[in-house]
């Protein structure tokens, strides 16, 4: 469980001969090159929302756990009704959670509620509104079926059944499920520990005052981003700051995030300028990967290992880091973590737009839904446009291939909900 | 702002003559009953996520703040390019962050990196792989436009632009822009504080031990589904516990949530039968509608004031209460949490499953989409079948009309991620 004993020290080598990597390969290569990392603990069920679980759950009680009715209305011994029929009404009521009624003879019938146990000898429910009382005679027509309006003992789940298997993140119906069967303790990996650190010399950390704002200086706006994603993901956030591109403080930090996370998102320096230190310095000391990626938008993504620990390197430019990380780290997150690779659902949905496009790259445009229900694209593709996140609710992915892309013609739509956020 | 001054009487009356209420006329119902209820607040913008806010945002900095390279490459003035160009490279290098240069001549280049500022004279930049170096001379062929791989200050958002209009909900990716543009702090409403209680003689808290659990009780699967749904959404929790059909009891808590909550979710005593206390008590001594909606799977809503505070009362079954928590308080909690009135994207998804309905209801089915990309749906539409849940991934949406739906037809489908789940 450990992560030195099965992140490999090649888990992000590329296959030879790959240049311009297509998007599908690296993520095949994750995909095949990844591990859980966090270890196991014991938790309350209630109180596991979003948690991985590390073993299979089994029911412990059957869903439900007692036939009951699913309707108030008159239950009786039903085998073969005829088209008129006649029961004698016992003066007692069979509520739910009270007044239980032990045996209800042929011919006679019962009142009772929803959710009341149906007392020995009653197998079939007739709704109120379908019977005609007569002081202690009830008379329907009609040939109801053996067993309706019940719901029988475990007709759901049965004491024993699988509900969950390994690898399952729990989700809100998820934990009516967990009660239902009577689950109070459950096993689930830890939160998988991810650090998050910005570097370069023109980043400031958000909280400065604009004031203290000096030229040629930028805020920084991917921990913000990221650590507010993976908070939807249910990671452990490591903070590392900011850090200036500077070896020693660098190095200092990594060296801290290999003792404490399972996994570091770094963003800026993952071009390869002169000036990409941290790229110089896991290449020096650790192991590093430049995977260059035929994505737009998209720069190189820098893959590291450090101490062991694995290293994302995101662009610095918050619209290529956002795709990024939703793109290759989302799912990667999710195997790490012990969830399995994830990748989100794509929906084709009508184009409200036109584009020409070369063959050569995946492109991702920020995206989203009109009111008829089709496709609009942001205004510009350009990169810088921090404002596209806001405005778009996902991504449309165009593949490899050269297209042309008119009005009312289906492209796949990746909602940003379909990542969880 | 207080609830008190904004919640009439008859906001959840029904217009007079309608039995059997369409699904689309309560949901209108709800948006034009319903108000605004929490208070605003003034917060740090980083600490934001999910918050809706309650007056419009501008920006206080352009972005980017500052003209700046794109790319790695060259930096000069270009005006009319020729088919062949030569500049003369000055001695300096434009780092971000660092090493300002000041003003670079006509027909000299910078060497120049990605997040820069354009010293004066810059307002173009050639990629490095696009450039041939000889000495202090670089050349390249070709018409590069005037502002290629430049990001102009302002170019995405203006200092006074208005960023978000009040009653927008922040999302992660919102978090960039907020930094991107010097925002700090922003007015908020609080969190909707939302009270949620089970009913019923049958029902026991969760956290009870199996071993606990007598004939005919059943564990209370609706507060976890409630509040980890509630939890998801950004709301308050105000948890009341189980309470048993004790009218004095039952008033204490009601009275308890209406000084506490600024709406109450109950489950349970949603029907009509002998056994309703709750909807029996609100009928008295508050206000009680008992709305009929054509839906399945679902029982009456019984929507209630109790002093002024909203009541939802939902059935006490997790999969009707579920459906009817998504379908009819999601968007209302919208309204009331001040985001504005809010229903999910539907998709149109082809399905994998043949069915014939009647006219009359709509009809929501558990349903998930498979390898193919087509619709499966839930092998029971048995409201009891609470592993329905947890197996599907979203609704299939079913209109009032009659229809045969085959292998193929399109139907609608929202996806449970459209809710924030």
């Amino acid at each position: 469980m450990s992560k030195n004993s099965k992140i490999k020290d090649d888990c992000f080598a590329l296959p030879k001969g790959i240049d311009w990597c297509p998007v599908d390969t690296a993520l095949e290569k994750l995909k095949n090159g990844l591990s859980i990392l966090p270890k196991e603990k014991f938790i309350p069920s209630e109180k596991s929302l979003d948690f991985i679980i590390s073993q299979p759950i089994y029911a412990l009680i059957s869903n439900p756990n007692f036939s009951n009715s699913a309707v108030d209305g008159y239950g009786f011994h039903c085998e073969n009704l005829s088209d008129e029929n006649r029961f004698t009404l016992l003066p007692k009521v069979a509520y739910a959670g009270t007044n239980f009624v032990d045996i209800v003879p042929h011919n006679y019938a019962i009142r009772i509620m929803t959710g009341a146990k149906l007392p020995k000898g009653v197998n079939t429910v007739v709704l109120n509104e379908d019977v005609t009382l007569n002081n202690d005679q009830i008379f329907f027509r009609g040939k109801l079926e053996k067993g309706s309006n019940t719901r029988l003992a475990g007709e759901d789940v049965k004491k024993g059944d699988l509900l969950f298997n390994k690898g399952h993140r729990i989700k809100t119906q998820d934990l009516a499920l967990l009660v239902a069967a009577g689950v109070k303790y459950i096993s689930v990996y830890e939160p998988l520990k991810v650090g998050i650190l910005s570097t370069g010399d023109e980043i400031l950390d958000s909280s400065i005052d604009i004031k203290k704002l000096s030229e040629g200086m930028i805020f920084d706006c991917n921990r913000p981003l990221l650590s507010s994603l993976l908070s939807k993901w249910g990671c452990e956030i490591i903070d590392l700051g900011v850090e200036k591109d500077n070896y020693d403080k660098l190095k200092y930090k990594l060296n801290y995030a290999s003792k404490k996370c399972d996994v570091l998102l770094t963003s800026g320096g993952a071009s390869s300028g002169n000036a990409d230190f941290l790229s110089q310095m896991i290449k020096d000391e650790g192991k590093l990967f430049e995977w260059r990626i035929a994505i737009k938008p998209g720069r190189p993504l820098s893959l590291g290992l450090w101490n062991k620990m694995p290293i994302f390197g995101l662009p610095g430019n918050p619209v290529a880091a956002f795709v990024c990380t939703l793109l290759f780290f989302y799912p990667s997150m999710s195997l790490m973590g012990g969830a399995g690779w994830r990748e989100p659902v794509k929906f084709q949905v009508p184009s409200n737009f036109i584009k020409k496009k070369r063959a050569g790259r995946k492109e991702y445009l920020r995206a989203r839904i009109n009111n008829n229900g089709m496709i609009d694209v942001f205004k510009s593709e350009g990169s810088g446009r921090i404002s596209g996140l806001s405005w778009s609710s996902g991504l449309v992915e165009l593949s490899e291939e050269a297209m042309e892309i008119n009005k009312g013609d289906r492209v796949n739509f990746i909602a940003y909900s379909s990542y969880g956020i």
